[in-house]
């Protein structure tokens, strides 16, 4: 692992690191914020997973995670999206699959099959680096995201409910198995026989006996990617049958940007932080 | 003026426009953040002035300044830092001079005097569209800024003090006429004959009878430009000799970057909103 840049902010210290993925077969970058309270002990981890066309900066830039989590003791752990690199298959063009558009599976078909591995990284490779290199607590673990990395947060937090405490979601993808934007990507990662895709859709990972203690989504009702990208409602749908815990606020006017992510962010951290105690 | 987004934030609206501006000659970019309070009636305007390299967008993405600014009900103005465009003379492999660097001054050289008028932009023209447009009570404002924009928030302030009820920066370049990276700039923008510069350096404006009541400062003390650029020792000197109130906090390990003010926006807001109630 290689240090790309420290800076010190709010008393704890944002980090930016780099280091070679067996996972994803290049590089990876990644941000780790850790809270002043690292001196005293491992601290709580809580997971970040980013949207379509993100790296690791933009929530680091935008998200305005660090007042709230230094206040309460938590490090903030955010991944790219994807793999990277001149030798990753990518479609350049495409900012719904490729570069910025992992989707967090592990993709089976050839030419991604050696590279978009993103679910086994985030799930394994880059918590046995945190844990190896950072003062984390890995036996009080969080997940969140946004978009595809809300998609991502649930996914994970449904098929490992013994390794996260706690859930939640800013405009996630509730079913990407039917919607416009990933059912391509899936198609490509995953191949054609869609009863592989059910591993990676949150309503139907729950329609499959998956369950997670409790969640909290947050969705603004400005989104211009609500009715056919994101579909919070198919979610409630699936939550309500299979009587689990959904905390879901239409939040008005908010739309699908950082603005809104960055208002809702202490809300989420102490929702977290609540449960990683 | 144009409206280039508008996007709902801690209960508020940041919003991005565009311009033509007379005093630069081209079109401009800025920032404005309107606070939920402004639903009630006009509220007080705090301007942030950007450093070198920056655009209106820099702060407005990674300052942090929305929820504090949503909470005591501020409305926040960020201008771009020089004027843009083909038309407009620039060096364009210099990040210290032309595009992102106007140094807040009115240009008397040729060919930049019809283009690099910041100072008359930030204290005419642009607070007259503000007021025209936006629910701003122009008896109430205050000015901040960062590096070159902190050298610009000092020198607007000790020369406007009657329009200025409050005046704090991060990591000023406390006198521009004498460091390595403005010196060059000041040169080209007024020429040679260096008494014209007085009227843009903050410690040479106190010296010269200038006054503001009193000032906050913010410096970190891992800043890689502390002592060739900024200096802030030099306006302790100049406020002591004046009998000026400068309340200097040296911040133990902070850097020159947006961790650093992002980590001390809530305190420079808290000291505006405390001077414009």
């Amino acid at each position: 692992m290689k240090t790309v840049s420290t800076s010190k902010a709010h008393s704890g210290v944002q980090g930016v690191y780099t280091h070679a993925s067996d996972s994803c077969a290049c590089d990876m970058t990644f941000a780790v914020f850790v809270p002043p309270q690292a001196a005293d002990g491992p601290v709580p981890v809580l997971w970040y997973l980013s949207g379509l066309t993100c790296t690791h900066a933009n929530v680091m830039d935008k998200g305005e995670y660090r007042r709230m989590a230094a206040e309460l003791g938590l490090m903030i752990v955010c991944p790219d999206t994807s793999p990277r690199g001149e030798a990753v298959p990518d479609e350049k063009d495409n900012w719904q699959f490729g570069s910025g558009a992992g989707f967090y599976v592990d993709a089976t078909e050839a030419p991604y099959a050696q590279n978009y591995r993103m679910y086994s990284y985030i799930t394994g490779e880059l918590p046995a680096l945190v844990a190896a290199r950072f003062p984390a607590d890995m036996a009080r673990q969080g997940i969140f995201g946004h978009s595809m990395g809300g998609h991502g947060a649930l996914t994970i937090a449904l098929k490992n409910p013994e390794r996260f405490r706690s859930c939640t979601a800013f405009a996630p993808i509730a079913q990407p198995s039917t919607a416009g934007w990933s059912r391509p990507a899936l198609g490509k990662y995953l191949g054609a026989d869609e009863s592989g895709w059910r591993a990676y859709d949150a309503t139907l990972l729950i329609a499959d006996g998956h369950r997670f203690p409790e969640l909290l989504v947050d969705q603004g009702t400005a989104d211009g990617f609500l009715d056919e990208g994101l579909r919070p409602w198919l979610l409630e749908e699936a939550c309500r049958e299979a009587g689990m815990a959904l905390t879901l606020r239409m939040q008005e006017r908010y739309d699908h940007s950082y603005n809104f992510i960055s208002t809702f962010m202490d809300d989420h951290l102490k929702w977290h932080a609540k449960r990683l105690r």
